[in-house]
């Protein structure tokens, strides 16, 4: 087998902490995967709105501004990836909710990173850092 | 124009609760934008990786396992998409961290909602409601 020229770390005592912060490859794939099933407006949007109750398909649909069959079909791919869950109502209708209160917490700091983007947007332009950090 | 037939909502004051939870437009549009950057496995490695600490590209590329180029090319969209920043250290080194504290907090959930994930899809397969879906 040829030999593959790795160079050396700058820092290495850098790499190994930093390598601590890498989950296992079966939770990198099920973040990633959630990750996937999020990067979509109405998928987004139907999740936010999940955030403060279930609902049944018909009033996710009004509230998100989507068909019925479009927020089933969306639903149905948000449930493959338990993101959300089904719940039955007293009779008998069947709601949506959020499958964990991790996803809730997750939304809510992405809402707070970009307002931070939009505020850091509007207010000055791409800081660069005047010197070192420590 | 053409009337088009909205239907009624099943419970009203459920679809007025739930809007309150949608983002505005903007920050729904940053929010997917971001989820869109992460659903990739390197950049979501690289980012656990900045979790910890800030690295260097060739500390971050051996930290996952990548070429440098591919590094610096996702450094790139996810500098673009605001989710990591340079910074320069002693001896002119650059570094990069993530953009913003909320970032941090965001990995964390989703490891957390990954990892309900993982147990329960071990422990017991996919609940089915006992009936059918409307």
């Amino acid at each position: 087998m040829p030999t593959v020229q790795v160079p050396a770390a700058i820092d290495p005592e850098a790499v190994a902490q930093a390598r601590l912060g890498i989950p296992d490859q079966r939770i990198l794939e099920l973040v990633v995967e959630a990750f996937g099933a999020l990067s979509d407006q109405t998928r987004a949007k139907m999740l936010y709105a999940l955030v403060r109750r279930s609902l049944c398909v018909r009033d996710l649909a009004l509230t998100v501004g989507a068909s019925e069959s479009a927020v089933s079909h969306h639903l149905r791919l948000l449930r493959d990836r338990r993101l959300v869950r089904p719940v039955r109502r007293e009779g008998n209708q069947m709601e949506y909710r959020l499958d964990d209160h991790h996803l809730g917490a997750l939304f809510q700091e992405a809402e707070y990173h970009a307002d931070h983007v939009r505020s850091s947007l509007a207010d000055h332009p791409y800081p660069e850092p005047p010197s070192t950090d420590p």
